[in-house]
């Protein structure tokens, strides 16, 4: 089991308050040792920080969530591997990334998918796996989804998205666990199965509007318990579907 | 223009020591102040760090320089930017990665390759540019051919990898400048056109291998320049072609 930490907005804005208690349940006050990562959106590029070591006592975790660095998107994860199949390396830390129509995608996972890897994938896909977890391998079947479906370069709307997935995302919740967050930088899609709060919230005095998704409440602000079911999708702070 | 380095090693070998000599280049003892970037392999995942902010006085890279972090191939880039078409941002800073065939690569150029934007691209190609650099273009081009060359999953010597990229580096490399350093974890591909030095040493105490490229000397070990022309190999710290 993981925990998940995501923000859209209005403007770019500092999660570091946000990140700074996430970070104690990354081997202090919670069991999620096994990494860490956070992938901060500029336009249609992340910069993605991850480690294979405990979020808690991070250096580097600790020096991002005082270094007041800005985003309209981002997503992070701290991990807790499955030590009978997926050992804590690189390979094996969320949030994981791929470019796909010169955009970098970004996701991170929440769950457990057993028998994944006995699903049959087609041989011509395009999306591989680097690492051994089913997380990363749900993702690339996401992403090759999506690429199968839509193929030219064009804009494509949000909905498009969701349509070349769902199918997918119905067939993969049905073997375990999967509330995921996906971004292409401008959406964040957002999959909640059994356990993902979000606090939608807008700062009057700079009419900048955010929400914040979470595994567990990171505040004592009205995080509420997102519905399981549909994929919705965030943009610029507001929920669009 | 720009400064490369970069390392192949038999034993995870920590480049500190190197990155620090790097560093004040970025800014201080040298122009390229337009970002940087470092890539360590971990098997076939590589954790990239970058910024589009100056070396020279970058907490993280300082962080990372003395973080002891070991690894058996690593890439590293400071950038100075070509103002009039890529401004420093996260989507222009090397090195680039793109995930194939369950490996990530990643490329880091120095030149320049004016009339590239031009050069015809395949619209079906399966690489797309993030940002606006010449050198992200090639880099997809590359991945495109090797790729487009081979489609299953399966073990690529690197001479297959050779043949596949070097009509194309023929073509780029008439276009202007084009040093490059390519890697999938396991090799690095290492093309010399108008500058870039190797430093091949071994350490007997520990029968460790490595070799060093970098666009100038970083010390005054027994660097030297290579000549230019040939795409060449090095794997566990040797020039294997």
């Amino acid at each position: 089991m993981c925990e998940l930490f995501a923000m859209s907005a209005s403007q770019p804005t500092d999660v570091g308050p946000y990140l700074s208690r996430l970070m104690p349940r990354g081997g202090r006050t919670g069991p999620h040792a096994d990494g860490w990562g956070v992938a901060y959106y500029e336009g249609r590029a992340a910069r993605v920080f991850k480690d294979s070591l405990p979020a808690a006592n991070s250096r580097y975790l600790a020096l991002l969530a005082k270094s007041r660095l800005k985003s309209t998107a981002v997503v992070a994860h701290i991990r807790k591997a499955n030590p009978a199949t997926t050992a804590p390396c690189a390979a094996n830390t969320h949030p994981f990334e791929r470019e796909w129509n010169g955009s970098s995608w970004i996701f991170a996972h929440n769950g457990k998918l057993p028998g994944l890897h006995d699903v049959a994938r087609c041989p011509t896909s395009r999306f591989h796996p680097i690492g051994g977890t089913d997380s990363e391998l749900a993702f690339c079947m996401l992403m090759d989804a999506i690429a199968c479906e839509h193929n030219a370069i064009s804009r494509l709307e949000p909905g498009d998205i969701v349509a070349a997935i769902t199918p997918l995302v119905r067939e993969l919740r049905a073997l375990g666990e999967f509330n995921f967050i996906l971004s292409n930088g401008e959406h964040l899609f957002v999959h909640a199965h059994t356990r993902l709060h979000s606090l939608e919230a807008s700062r009057k005095e700079t009419r900048a509007a955010y929400v914040l998704l979470a595994t567990q409440p990171l505040t004592r602000e009205g995080w509420r318990p997102l519905q399981p079911g549909a994929i919705r999708v965030y943009r610029s702070g507001v929920a669009t579907a």
